[in-house]
């Protein structure tokens, strides 16, 4: 299985569990060290986007690793994802889609991160059913 | 008591737990509704610096109540906790100080935050003194 998808993966469980499917890992030296998936609903949490989860469940890890580290996530980061990469200097960010979301991926290209955006139809489907039927939970998940 | 008194109370409860002397209080209709400070030694945690706390301590709020909040916190906040503010469009933050880290106080004002430094002597001096004598944590803490 690919690090996307496991990054789905992590989505559909968030799903599964009544949540917002958006999933993410963080991937080093070609093994994920933190997976997570949003956790808005599950853990009531303002904070716990995919990519925040991943980071909090990879646990402390010194500078060096986060510097080696590729980060895969289903949707473009958020404002605060793409600080969270910022601050942990990850060099790599792999990105599901765009379409029903545009993140912060300017302000990582301007800092010099690595922006592969795969506008994978399994990650556009997902997000764009999801919103859909969820209008104001996904608008509360982005501030909106 | 003032607001970044209140701040500055929650770093000093970290403190005496062997933490991080970071603290934030989130301040909305002049009432604190969320009150937070680092926890990466307590909870060995990678995102929960002040900021995050704070968030994650007022709960899932509406956009409306974020877009009319006050952000005190006793150090310049770093590039994750910046993007929190971004993403829930807080419009105004306070700063304890910015002397010990310079977080991205450039990239809010770009974006139209109202950044106010006060330069309180009680947070400069709490976080020197914390840095001199634990240079890994803190080095830890912001990515370094």
């Amino acid at each position: 299985m690919g690090f996307m998808d496991e990054a789905i993966s992590e989505a559909l469980k968030s799903l599964e569990a009544g949540g917002i499917p958006i999933g993410s890992v963080l991937v080093h030296n070609n093994k994920v060290i933190g997976r997570g998936h949003n956790q808005r609903i599950q853990k009531e949490s303002a904070i716990l986007h995919g990519e925040m989860d991943a980071l909090e469940n990879a646990g402390r890890q010194p500078a060096a690793v986060y510097q080696k580290s590729v980060l895969y996530t289903t949707l473009s980061p958020c404002p605060m994802c793409s600080g969270a990469i910022l601050l942990y200097k990850i060099p790599h960010v792999v990105i599901g889609e765009n379409v029903n979301y545009m993140g912060d991926e300017e302000l990582l290209e301007a800092r010099g991160v690595k922006v592969e955006v795969l506008q994978d139809e399994r990650c556009i489907e997902m997000m764009n059913d999801f919103i859909k039927s969820n209008s104001s939970l996904w608008n509360e998940d982005i501030g909106v």
